[in-house]
């Protein structure tokens, strides 16, 4: 439970909030690379924290992030022409290139021109893992490129998608860090279900509630949800909360086929989201039918891939359908990650978390808005906010069933050295 | 005419509001009973007085009317599992029965449980009539269940349907209180116009405009429109207006086919209401006929049976032709209760009480507004409103030619004795 | 740029506003003499300055415009009957003239009717030019009516649409008042591109950027374009603005072809406009396809003429194809006034112009803005703003390529005498 006053704190992105001014201090992902493909192709509309903009790859194949309204008249510059090494407004042909100078103004006689005197709002971009990440902060505050494992797989390796979410990040980040969800909402009723699901006979249904165990780090945390499975083992599951907005998760222990999975749920104001999904593959390549992901339903399959809307979505009820519910999956909504927009979608916009009743099986989640309050207070302060640093680099997370006497950050976190751990709650 | 303080005070219904609380002081139509028809169906969405719930049919037959939000973390119950003896939200697994009471957190191991820390919002219910009736106030002020004559009948006697207005619910009501309109807006223009509505013939049209009887009683009135007819006859119809939003009105005096009907002007919230429409035939059983309500617009041919939306509504200007207008409506609108609904939701979200001009013939509702301000002022007193009692058991209206000189409280208000009259306006 | 509070004077036109009291000193556009072309044909819903109102032609074939919302109970008269010198509201019968002066109310009885007590908003009309302007102001201020050359054509030699335009009135005037962007934004970019617009060959394009000279004058202002054109010549092209939101341009001047045309951006409320195009042939008749607009895309090809919406509209970003931007034209948008209100809509309902940097080129708006606070403060101290007079019948506008030293005021505007030019900027 939070106060009216915290919950307002930590959902809040706009210009100027506390929340947004810590955001800005962190790499954020402001679209697809491929949305980008082409130098010289068409502009593409960008909303992030509340502020308009539109990203362009010119000429030279340089991406661009600029305001949205050109600084003359404020024009739209999402109608602009991608031309030689700038995006001119359509209005009165003003040019900027991707550094936010103005380079031509044709609508002025040379000898009226005053380029020198105006400048747009140009953002910072690196394009790793198939995103383009945009750095909103002050330029002397920007933390090093955001080198995760997976923005730096080979493109083999490596499977990125996106989907619009109608609601305010937090409370999906939320979703992404509780543990104790999954094997309730997310499962099958029988194991023939033909759908996408958790299986009643796999160990992380038949295990049970978990107890948890974060371990607060330099990046935000470690946590792991252990589940008695029968007398002498463990069901163990870990994951990485790396502020502000990143999950990582095990997606899969298979040998051949290990891989990692996670979301970074990105403001496009106070209530929407833009939520990354992605995969990494270790070992073998992902395949066609990886890219799919057909049973998680945020894919090409399932999501327009220009608007990022998806077909299921507040509006129908996310095609719920009541006999599913009855006989083959807990929810009866088709897709993984479908059940959790649906649930956390229909919390509203933004959740009133002065109303909820949170246990023990809710410790990550309280753990984590606490680390938000601390990064608005560091940021407030003049500090760099956890998370910022290089050092989540190698994380990586795990899934397994272990003897009940094993110790399980040696054997499943073996990057995550204990001095790096704070504290554990 | 009301100031816009007045119009404040007995239009706005939400959360501590004045008007609010005393709707909350008597039994309130929730939903349709057939909504909800069988035992561990769908749950379904109501929303009452601005306030958000969740009704379903437990496994024993019993209704739950819920908060919508799970307490936990407030996810909604309408994607909720209708299980064994409870609703089971599909988050985490907490199950309420409907008294409310948290029986299951599947999230958390058996020995953290807080099972008894954990209530939502229960509010009880009635089955009468094909309405489940929900009261929302304070338990210990609960009055007896809502017995009208109708909703008592034998379901073969009865019908029942209902549809979304647009608008506050007292302009809709004030349309129900108001003889005078009737003749005019409804009335066909030639005798041979196959459409719904009035012909010019009947004495309802031929009689002219009225003069209004308002009798204020107990539950709130009965009033008549008495309408001189030639040079010896009158027009005398009767209605009831029951606290808070309740019209009785005489359907037919057809021998062999005498009925009542009426509507309830339900709160939805400030800006929505819900329109309960229903007939009761006293003799025959209602025909299919009569239950497609072909000519009043409000039925199952007219009106979408999963979301209660009409077909003709204020985007399509209710499908209005301006040449049947020209040639045999007045209105060229089809259906007498779509007539009524374009012109009250013309008016506005609420309508603007300060800038109408009320005359002799607005009496019923100058009264129903004055009853509607002493109601709220009973309650904030302490007291109990009128109309919350049981005494509008037997009410029923009636429609009739009687001679000049004939005495019409006599005649058509068997049932409504001198005594309980507390004053005649 | 203005700041905040100049820029909320100059924009907000509701009742009661600085600019809404101003506008309403003038006459203004109300609708299209042909939507009520039938005397007893159906009303029309008009909303001017924020205010709803109903026009409707009556059975003696004069015009009535009144508050949409009848002063008994307010029921929008769009539903009313078009009767007998008056139109009457559908729910209680009270019917209006065009004076709205209440002759009829059916819902009382003779003895108990109030006629007299009851008179609606109306506001006097007349019909030029196949527009129904209406004067909304003091009925003692009311100027001459407003008789321009082209209100005053004959039919044949003149042709006038409307469209809806999703922003705030001012800054489409802007964008007219602007030449400095037209040859920019409307080129195409190949001379053999199918499209409408301007060839690259065209003087008009290929005389680059333009210095502008605004005369002041007791109606508003006439300005001009002038362009070098090679080494002796100059491309000039004039325009009038006349307070409060007209434009006067030349549409062609093709020996037996010479035509005006303009717009008129009439705020129907502070976030939308309805844009009046109009063009005036002097000498041939207007041809079908003059009539048709395909190159403007505000004509019936183009509009909903029952709407007044444009198929190319901002839910669908105005169907731009960037194959077409790339290629063939500027924008990639069809239709030269399609393009110019993509872009206006673009910058937002009310654009902020505290954010914009102004230059030489935009001295035309910088004058007008100037001129509509200034005509602000003259009706705050109880005078007559410039443009309400007559003096702007004559006007006219020139487009030309003149030797480089010919005196273009001379040879351009006869109309405008030196004497009226009270100031040149």
């Amino acid at each position: 439970m939070l106060s009216r006053e915290e919950n307002e704190l930590i959902t809040r992105v706009g210009q100027g909030s506390p929340m947004g001014n810590t955001m800005r201090r962190y790499w954020i992902p402001a679209l697809l690379a491929r949305e980008i493909a082409e130098p010289e192709g068409p502009p593409v509309r960008v909303r992030l924290l509340g502020e308009d903009l539109v990203a362009f790859r010119d000429s030279e194949g340089r991406i661009g992030l600029l305001d949205e309204y050109c600084p003359h008249r404020r024009a739209s510059l999402f109608f602009g022409r991608n031309e030689e090494c700038g995006l001119r407004c359509v209005y009165h042909g003003w040019k900027f290139d991707i550094a936010g100078s103005c380079v031509d103004q044709m609508n002025e006689p040379a000898e009226n021109q005053f380029l020198h005197k105006v400048h747009i709002t140009a953002y910072p971009t690196v394009e790793l893992g198939g995103i383009v990440w945009a750095y909103l902060g002050p330029p002397e505050r920007m933390p090093a490129a955001p080198k995760f494992a997976w923005t730096q797989a080979p493109q083999t390796h490596r499977h990125v998608t996106k989907v619009i979410q109608e609601c305010n990040w937090l409370q999906a980040l939320e979703g992404g860090l509780d543990t104790s969800h999954a094997p309730i909402m997310h499962r099958l009723l029988t194991d023939n279900a033909a759908r996408g699901g958790i299986k009643p006979s796999n160990p992380y249904v038949r295990a049970g509630a978990p107890s948890i165990v974060v371990d607060i780090t330099d990046y935000g945390y470690q946590y792991v949800g252990i589940r008695d499975l029968g007398e002498t083992e463990r069901h163990v599951r870990t994951y990485h909360f790396i502020l502000p907005f990143h999950q990582i998760r095990a997606f899969s222990n298979d040998p051949g086929h290990s891989a990692d999975a996670g979301h970074i749920w990105v403001p496009i104001d106070d209530e929407n989201a833009m939520v990354y999904n992605w995969q990494y593959s270790r070992a073998a390549p992902l395949t066609d039918e990886d890219r799919e992901e057909r049973n998680l339903g945020n894919g090409p399959l399932h999501v327009d891939q220009t608007t990022f809307r998806s077909q299921a979505n507040r509006q129908n009820d996310y095609l719920i359908d009541r006999a599913v519910q009855r006989t083959e999956s807990f929810t009866g909504i088709d897709g993984i990650n479908v059940q959790d927009r649906a649930i956390q979608e229909s919390m509203g916009r933004i959740v009133d978390r002065s109303k909820e009743h949170l246990g023990p099986a809710d410790k990550a989640i309280i753990q984590m808005r606490r680390l938000l309050r601390q990064a608005v207070k560091t940021v407030e302060e003049g500090g760099t906010p956890a998370g910022a640093g290089p050092s989540y680099y190698p994380l990586r997370a795990a899934l397994e069933v272990l003897p009940r006497d094993a110790d399980w950050r040696r054997i499943l976190a073996p990057d995550i050295t204990r001095e790096r751990i704070l504290e554990t709650v």
